[in-house]
């Protein structure tokens, strides 16, 4: 696996991990950063992550070879509208969004027939913090990068972007777009609505300086993702809000069934659902037990 | 401090950590336990936890100096009858449990005229594991204990139940029982209930296989207090069910108002909640940086 010039579109926590990952690893003859901020970039410099950067576009992808988009979802279609015009023939373009389906409608409308380029993928990876200070190269050990390449998606351009995640370790995998959109409403956008709706709910009540005072590690494991960027979840909410809604319903008629369950002494009920969620979570643990410095 | 004799009424994981912080301390002449089941008692004797045990409630507690109840909370008032007339004079009889109105209520039905020597207390520490095997020295230090005394609660039985906690590295605090359970009610009642409603909504989806395979991180931190005890947390949900209702309405409010904001599109309210909520997060996690191996 080698590129000779990548433009990481973003460098932040993902897009400043990849780099990392990718220059310890030796596979790039030269990383550009593009960005809105220059000391962040200029950070990005400094602390080795990129080899240079520029505020704008073109310089940064006129002879890209690989262009990874890192920015919020919502930056997708203009961004890309904006490159292409520029774009060297050949050229691989990937993404890392939490949401596929949409990524792919803004790359289609938005690339035209240079669609086949664009491979869209997500790593399952990540932290509650966000910029490239939170940025390291083994974010991506043994996780998973979902892709979802669509039947006109070029064959090189998959294997290019297969071979650059699998070199900074990661185990890539492909799914239906949408498949992946249910998929990760359920696992994470979900949790982290459900992490901010608490957190915010308890920051409003009177007593809320206690509250925050007694709360222990298991209150500080389940709210740790709402400690994540407000924007870019922000945008994986509306992104994905069909697939969203979907589970949220879901899981509301299981809340409210608790509810009424505690409401109305219904013992067995309670007993059961905690039950089989404690089962469910055990095999859970004993599945992922190998999996090391998995924090998102 | 010292203790003479010390009986641990249920030797899980809590009694169990009690048991070793306070041989470890070197407190106590004698700690011997009390439960149901002979197999998890010899455990904890060869484990070196505790120096003896018995299944008959007599033996343990009629010489015991301090009694500690370390059971579901739905077994407090028929042990605290049981013991009644089989204490000795002065004994100092105290509780773990993780709701304290109910508690007082059942210690008062069952002690009568002895109530004064029962001091409530719930030390805000834990993991999501059971049992005597989970159980270690360390849990308490650096944590906190809530006392919860009652005005005719008599002074060298709380001194006593403070000095006890804080030989094992603990802080302890007074509360009234009513703001007790208000405070535990929303920073770990709610959010288990949230947590084990989630794992059984995911469980029970078409693709739950893969729903879970692609979980990472953020969905382990968030679901890991559903792997807790589950007859444990029914009993704590219907013991504290006023104060878990009330909070849970006010969450479910906050929750609907997320959806909404989600479904019409109003990313206004959306990304002020998000926002507010990570400040807040953020706060929290700042103040008790310094509170180490702190799970529960």
């Amino acid at each position: 696996m080698h590129i000779d010039k990548l433009a990481i579109i973003g460098v932040g926590l993902i897009g400043g991990s990849l780099a990392r990952a990718l220059r310890r690893a030796r596979a790039c003859d030269q990383i550009i950063g593009f960005g809105r901020n220059r000391d962040h970039l200029k950070k990005a410099v400094e602390l080795g992550v990129i080899d240079d950067f520029s505020t704008q576009l073109e310089r940064v992808v006129k002879d890209a070879d690989v262009i990874v988009l890192a920015t919020p979802l919502k930056t997708t279609e203009s961004l890309l509208r904006e490159m292409r015009p520029l774009l060297k023939e050949n050229v691989v373009l990937t993404d890392v969004g939490s949401a596929k389906t949409c990524v792919i409608e803004d790359a289609e409308n938005a690339l035209g027939e240079l669609m086949p380029r664009f491979v869209p993928g997500h790593p399952i990876a990540g932290t509650e913090k966000s910029g490239v200070e939170a940025s390291f190269a083994g974010l991506f050990e043994d996780h998973r990068v979902i892709l979802t390449p669509l039947p006109g998606t070029a064959v090189d351009a998959l294997q290019q972007v297969t071979a650059m995640w699998e070199c900074v370790g990661a185990e890539v995998t492909h799914l239906d777009a949408e498949h992946h959109d249910q998929i990760l409403a359920a696992t994470s956008h979900l949790p982290h609505l459900l992490a901010y709706a608490l957190v915010d709910c308890l920051a409003g009540m009177r007593d809320r300086d206690e509250i925050f005072e007694f709360a222990a590690g298991g209150f500080a494991d389940f709210t740790r993702i709402a400690s994540s960027h407000p924007e870019m979840w922000h945008d994986i909410c509306f992104s994905n809000r069909q697939q969203l809604l979907a589970v949220f319903d879901h899981f509301n008629s299981r809340l409210q069934m608790i509810r009424q369950a505690i409401e109305q002494g219904d013992s067995e009920t309670l007993l059961a659902i905690f039950t089989r969620a404690k089962q469910s979570r055990d095999r859970f643990t004993d599945n992922r037990k190998k999996i090391p410095n998995d924090v998102e």
